[in-house]
């Protein structure tokens, strides 16, 4: 059986050493986020992670949710229970405004909390993260009496949020929508039409369930432009905050899903539903799209958990299971076999899943970082540069994380053998889990659209230079540093193919949008085993000012899973550039009909 | 909902213009194997596979084995009829020997009858596969008194066969085995202990189960050079050879898997069980590995099946799913959406599964006519020639196949998006039914560990020789066809890569193991993309000489996707062979306990 333990020393080394975490508590509003306040909820929320949410996974995958008549949905047992634990010990609102009663603390700690508890129970995780979703698009976009109304309910976990967007017509494609929305005499609108895909769109955890729906006006214009964002309550609230009356809104059906089954994924019906607009009219898009940025972040973050319990289940077993002998000759002598984890291919397997997490997880940071740059820094320039640099790595994120999070629980997978595909081990579920992550918020492939349609191109690659000046300019400062030299000069070698690869790619898709396209998925991956590069070189150059201290043996690893990821994984970027520079040509001159 | 049709112009191909039929047609016992035979079978077995196995797949899925108090064991729905159906028409026995009552046909149509019937439904394939290692085993161990008893009936698919290794203490390290056996007076044997994952180790299909069960006798010297193979009957036959009294084993649980749900895994106890020693004594492992051998080539088999089924399930959705628009602007103004089939990612998806699967059937031929040239061929020499091609190529291929059988089953989810995550499109059954198959019969890293420690090294080298020569002389003969530029160049440094990684492997292996299994799973992953490049060169040669012919689009495709390959897939090797040269230290100088 798998467990779980919070990798609470590697968060430590990320959030306080690889980066400069006073950089934060200097923020205005953070000044309470002392290294040792944020110590101490790493440590609480480690607690929750372990012993609450962990507990219930397992069984939470077999039991799954009920649909009951009359549309009503029921969470795996112990889910209401840990729910409202959680709730209460103000981990929902950890990052919240604290005026509507959140604890305020900075997002480079909410994306800590959130892998871990992605790490031990990624269905919660999603009730959770749906609430965080909605609070995000009515504190942008709400007015005022939303915000009053519903921020406090959402922060304290009474209510729970949903993000409506997808019907049985239009996922990607949003302009096909077809929901529609009439107003009412009383400034509040009539929502009517058909959502599927809705998570946490029913459930038993909370008293309301509070929809944010994306839905079309009557005179609303075709296609994405006329599409608005509404929020639809399951409960009307009374005058005095509480629900009441119980609107036209009803989940029909629960789909039954490769994993996430303790998560319920409602279709959900809307009839003459009452509901208020978020925004200006027309504008959904926009907004729904501060939200999934947001969201983006969190689904790789789910890559990013499910890979370090993987790996964690994967150590356990490969240091039990005895099985064969070392080919150099016995290990252990005293035992009937050698533990597995003797054979290099065990050994290789473990390194890559390691080094692709801790990568994963200071790259999270990084970018989480830059969400509280965005969102507290004094100067216009630094949260301007901010954006810039969130912009560019969120699909890169949620796209790279999440297909490593998919590759990483299967390496934990094959490193049980036949055991893992049994399901009372609990290491199939964490692939039947980690699967959705490289499809919801927008499939891989249409991030890898994003980052080559929108991101680099964004105001002539702007967004670019936030990545691309850091790492140009440490390379140049290490170049020389004869300890850094195994790590700068693959990392060199691969940004100078990154560097390529975008001019290559600037250029032919100017010109032949196709081009960019069939390149993206490729590049994306490039970019991220390029930014991992770069993170990997830093945490050695860290690593390094410990010689002989405190402590040794974790910088020492962290060294040497550098060296494992500059020489089996990073290497990796020489067949990406190659098939790159191969063109759309073959692909799009094959005959639909060949097919 | 995905559907399958079965690729008989590809395997026509594959069969009869990529390779010489008339090879094979020509070897004693296969003069009736004419192409209008041939193309006649494939062609009633494409029936049964798409109108029998295939409607009962999702449902087997859904439904699972059921296990009964007293160790009885349901298959779903229509599983009973589908095998009472098959069997009668002699599916089962479609390569067995003529003198019990098989068809005598050539493993190279067997094969490509196993693909069918992976790709329609994998589980169905178990209980079919499992008897036929039992009839090889058989056949090729066992005396005359137990061939002409149960031969036969696993001809017939009266009676159908297991192959019992595993223990929850000895998976891949067999030598760990307790199950034992003692003598009786009378010959026999009695057989007890507990065996674990025994796939179709109880069902309902047919009237007997014939267990061969690998065991210890009481002398028997310690490790796998004391383990005996033993057959142990359900019912122990009368001596009209028909079932009799029931033998001291019992099924005592079903496992709960990932996938291959309609296909039993079965904890087998066995008290006192009256047995037969097939082979001799203490020699159970040469039996064993004869019949592993054989089965490994087919579990690469499941994975060629399942990618072929993925890949026309996703062709069939994206031209049917509109969303979004051409980046080149709109393609069918006609509809709300273009098909997803316009997208250059999608394009890309599509051809990497097509390349690969294409690939891996003309690979899978490949081997399979050399079983043929082994077991009939006149001259020695070939015969002896075409086991070392088949020893070296077989682990290469489970591994080959099977990694990329769970890769394409993915790739295929992925096209769906969200849609592919719900049970009911089929897809998501792809892939947890693909998982399996890298891990059984030896897991991928026990096969890479197979090529480097064993299949490359042995006689000196004198296995390679088989894949090295042709390769080498085809590249030299063709490399100044102006036509076949495109392809002989990518192939040709390729190669190179191989030849060096496998000169590197065989030096530095020698004085130290762990560099060799530090490099396995990256070599075999190199071998077999050569392998598939070599395939791909000769496809394309073989479809040049049918330009301005009948069946233009056929040979098209086939130029076209082999361009795709060489482009996309092949410059993988590149990243293959740095890490490969990378070597052991990094890993094997790991603490064990900084894991």
């Amino acid at each position: 059986m798998a467990s779980y333990s919070a990798p609470l020393r590697d968060m430590r080394f990320v959030y306080h050493e690889l980066f400069d975490s006073s950089d934060i508590s200097a923020l205005p509003g953070f000044e309470e986020a002392t290294p040792d306040l944020i110590d101490a909820v790493l440590e609480e929320a480690a607690k929750v992670c372990e012993n609450e949410l962990f507990p219930i996974n397992r069984s939470g995958d077999e039991e799954g949710c009920r649909y009951h008549q009359g549309g009503e949905v029921t969470t795996p047992s112990g889910f209401r229970e840990c729910y409202r634990a959680y709730a209460e010990a103000g981990w929902i609102g950890l990052s919240s405004d604290p005026q509507y009663g959140g604890q305020g603390l900075p997002a480079a700690i909410s994306t800590l909390l959130e892998e871990m508890v992605c790490s031990s129970n990624i269905a919660f995780g999603t009730y959770v993260g749906l609430s965080r979703g909605a609070y995000r698009a009515i504190a942008a976009f709400g007015n005022d009496s939303l915000k009053t109304r519903y921020l406090p309910k959402l922060t304290s976990g009474e209510w729970s949020g949903t993000m409506c967007l997808t019907e049985p017509q239009c996922g990607t494609d949003l302009g096909l929508l077809r929901t529609r929305a009439e107003p009412n005499a009383d400034g509040s609108y009539r929502v009517t039409g058909n959502k599927i895909f809705i998570s946490a769109g029913e459930h038993d955890l909370t008293e309301n369930i509070i929809h944010l729906v994306l839905a079309r006006l009557p005179d609303a214009p075709a296609g994405v432009r006329g599409i608005s964002l509404f929020l639809v309550p399951k409960f009307l609230p009374n005058p005095d905050g509480d629900p009441g009356e119980r609107n036209g809104v009803l989940c029909t059906a629960l789909e039954n899903k490769m994993g996430i089954k303790a998560s319920s994924t409602c279709a959900m019906n809307f009839d003459q539903a009452t509901g208020w607009l978020i925004g200006s009219a027309n504008k959904g898009m926009q907004a729904m799209f501060v939200m999934m940025n947001d969201a983006r972040l969190g689904v790789g973050v789910q890559g990013l958990g499910l890979s370090e319990s993987a790996y964690q289940a994967a150590v356990e077993y490969a240091r039990e299971r005895l099985q064969g002998r070392s080919v150099t000759g016995t290990k252990h002598p005293d035992k009937p076999a050698d533990p597995i984890l003797v054979h290099p291919d065990i050994r290789r397997t473990l390194l890559t899943m390691r080094a692709l997490t801790e990568g994963n997880r200071a790259m999270a940071t990084w970018i989480a970082r830059h969400l509280d740059l965005r969102e507290r820094a004094e100067d216009e320039t630094t949260r301007a540069s901010a954006n810039d640099f969130v912009q560019l790595m969120t699909p890169i994120a949620k796209a790279f994380f999440t297909d490593y999070g998919f590759d990483i629980t299967n390496m934990g997978l094959q490193v049980y053998g036949g055991h893992g595909y049994i399901r009372e081990n609990g290491v199939e579920q964490y692939v039947r889990d980690a699967r959705i992550a490289q499809i919801y918020e927008g499939a891989n492939g249409v991030q890898a659209l994003d980052l080559v349609g929108r991101k680099v191109p964004a105001h002539t690659g702007r967004y670019l230079r936030q990545f691309f000046h850091p790492v140009q300019s440490w390379i140049e400062s290490h170049a020389f540093t004869p300890a850094l030299q195994p790590f700068v000069m693959p990392l060199a070698k691969a940004f100078g193919r990154l560097q390529l690869a975008t001019g290559h790619i600037a250029q032919v898709g100017l010109k032949n949008p196709n081009e960019a396209a069939a390149a993206s998925s490729e590049y994306l991956r490039l970019f991220g085993l390029v930014a991992l590069g770069y993170l990997w070189a830093r945490m050695v150059e860290v690593a390094l000012t410990h010689e002989n201290g405190a402590d040794q043996g974790f910088y020492d690893a962290k060294v040497a899973t550098a060296r494992h990821y500059m020489e089996r994984i990073l290497p990796q970027t020489g067949s990406l550039f190659a098939a790159i520079m191969a063109g759309a040509s073959t692909m799009m001159d094959f005959p639909d009909e060949a097919f």
